[in-house]
């Protein structure tokens, strides 16, 4: 089997993470969840060169010695460092333009996290395989909840390992989301994809012409320098930002799915993150991080970089102590940090 | 009218307003309500020549610094150091042996708010009056709330300006202090009092007769130096630590009250710091010191000396953030405070 080319996207700003995640040190790059980045989970799912060409890493230029750092030795592993952030349908198309036109690519966002390896895994397989026929393919993440943050996917057609995608559907409301979840046809979008890279770049020259020619000529026009990649910046800062959602996917003719019951959490703001730290929790259901003294207390996330923490009767309540900033947020809340004062400074 | 001569007490440690009050910064000397703190308050409410001779302030050696700091220029103004900490009476009892027998005594805590003046002052005059009959006076709090945490007294036969007390109440069950709310005969002790010098002494020798020679040994073999009166350590060491409330008031057949209805607070805790600064809540009932940005949030008490403070969807919380320690607590939960591993801690 030829190897999937894994594409891993570091362009998320994780502000609803604010006060961990900031603008020099977003999300990605965070142990949110463990001794590992959510950035070196990513990397390690697709560390296995039977399976897997080494990465290639889409990041902008102030955080490509995060991704050096964190990348560590990968030998043929690939830094395109983006002039501009311009959302996933650039990113993607300049990563399949480096490619031979048969390398299939395996997208991931370096801003999640999965349990389940082993799923993801056979979801990748079976994702690449539907690409090799030119499918556009969209992992379909398990819902487990009616989430109103996410786009859905609507399970048409079966395919080999996977489904034509009837619908791309928007963030929905409750009664929508419910609808969804109680159906069964519906999944997540969770923004993880396979393509064969020539394809992608036909429909993108499609669908998006101007698009197209401008990832070419930021390509032709680039410089390599060791195993970092600068393409042409005049051209790129003249596209306009778009994802590959609406660029390319809900254009096709060809969109496909891949059912993936991982365990997936795009860990999206504090009260996610508790969720996916449940498996930690005393028997209250609190999680701690550093020096936490609690009392009386059930379901809080309490996370210290240094000065301690003592919290007294609150339920369902995250406490967030970082870089000389104090968040408290009820889970509800979680949402709205990404608004504060705060999470805009730099 | 001869002078009042005020005695206040530095006696309490404030350890259920940690993070903010500590071991070597206590309650009494922090401007928990505005500029003043509550000793200044306290010195302040008598600083009227007219009437208050200038202070006798008691406290321990650990605070000399403090009070003489916040003391300021007060002509006349005594400090005596404690050997040790033995509650109220031994301390109510040095300031009276230093004083003339005739002299009256008004003894104020250090930590407590009031926030009508005129009301304590009048109430301070009624006092005085009893007390020059030799009876010995405590304030009668208002009681506006059925309080579980404060002594009660209960008011017995009529007197000049006030009542004999018939009953002291310990801290009530809610059901009793309910009813004591609704009989309107009963008033919180709030642990100010009015003595005519000698008539405390000989009470004292009649009930406590080891404390009152004790107290009298102390300050015969005590040394004077400027405004600080040092008791002599050894026999003051030797006392068991008893409140005036135990060693004298309820054991004299001459305890009187005057009603004191002048917005009084022992800001005992943060909620009841919170309560006390109700008139500065911003229309959702929030309180900030310091950098807060609040999001949707309500009756949320929060200061802070430095680190800035985000707070979002929370109701009816305290987050404290002061010497690099953060407290998150509930009102409810605010009475736990004091035992908390941080505020045990130096």
């Amino acid at each position: 089997m030829t190897a999937i080319h894994p594409v891993i996207l570091c362009g998320g700003s994780g502000t609803r993470l604010w006060p961990m995640s900031r603008k020099a040190l977003p999300k990605p790059f965070l142990p949110l969840l463990g001794d590992e980045t959510l950035f070196e989970e990513a990397l390690a799912r697709v560390a296995d060169e039977a399976h897997f060409a080494p990465p290639i890493v889409v990041a902008g230029a102030a955080h490509a010695e995060l991704v050096t750092a964190q990348l560590g030795e990968r030998p043929g592993a690939r830094l395109v460092i983006e002039p501009a952030a311009k959302n996933t349908a650039p990113a993607i198309a300049l990563a399949a333009a480096l490619l031979p036109e048969d390398a299939v690519l395996l997208v991931c966002p370096s801003d999640h996290h999965v349990a389940d390896r082993q799923a993801f895994r056979a979801a990748a397989f079976a994702a690449a395989a539907l690409a090799r026929e030119d499918y556009l393919v969209s992992f379909g993440i398990a819902a487990d909840r009616p989430e109103t943050g996410y786009g859905y996917l609507r399970r048409g057609e079966p395919l080999p390992g996977g489904y034509a995608i009837r619908q791309f559907v928007e963030k929905p409301d409750l009664a929508r989301a419910q609808e969804y979840l109680a159906s069964g046809d519906y999944s997540w979008n969770g923004g993880i994809f396979a393509f064969r890279a020539g394809h992608l770049l036909a429909e993108l020259a499609a669908f998006r012409p101007e698009m197209a020619a401008a990832v070419r000529a930021a390509v032709e026009g680039g410089r390599t320098d060791g195993a970092r990649f600068h393409p042409a910046a005049e051209p790129f800062a003249a596209i306009a930002g778009e994802s590959i959602d609406y660029a390319v996917m809900e254009n096709t003719a060809r969109a496909a799915m891949v059912p993936a019951d991982m365990g997936w959490s795009d860990i999206g703001n504090w009260a996610a993150l508790a969720d996916a730290l449940a498996g930690e929790a005393d028997q209250d259901g609190n999680v701690v991080r550093g020096s936490v003294d609690l009392s009386g207390s059930r379901d809080v996330l309490a996370i210290t970089d240094g000065p301690r923490v003592s919290v007294v009767g609150l339920e369902g309540v995250c406490v967030i102590v970082s870089g000389g900033e104090v968040l408290v947020t009820t889970r509800a809340g979680a949402q709205a940090v990404g608004k504060l004062p705060g999470a805009s400074a730099p």
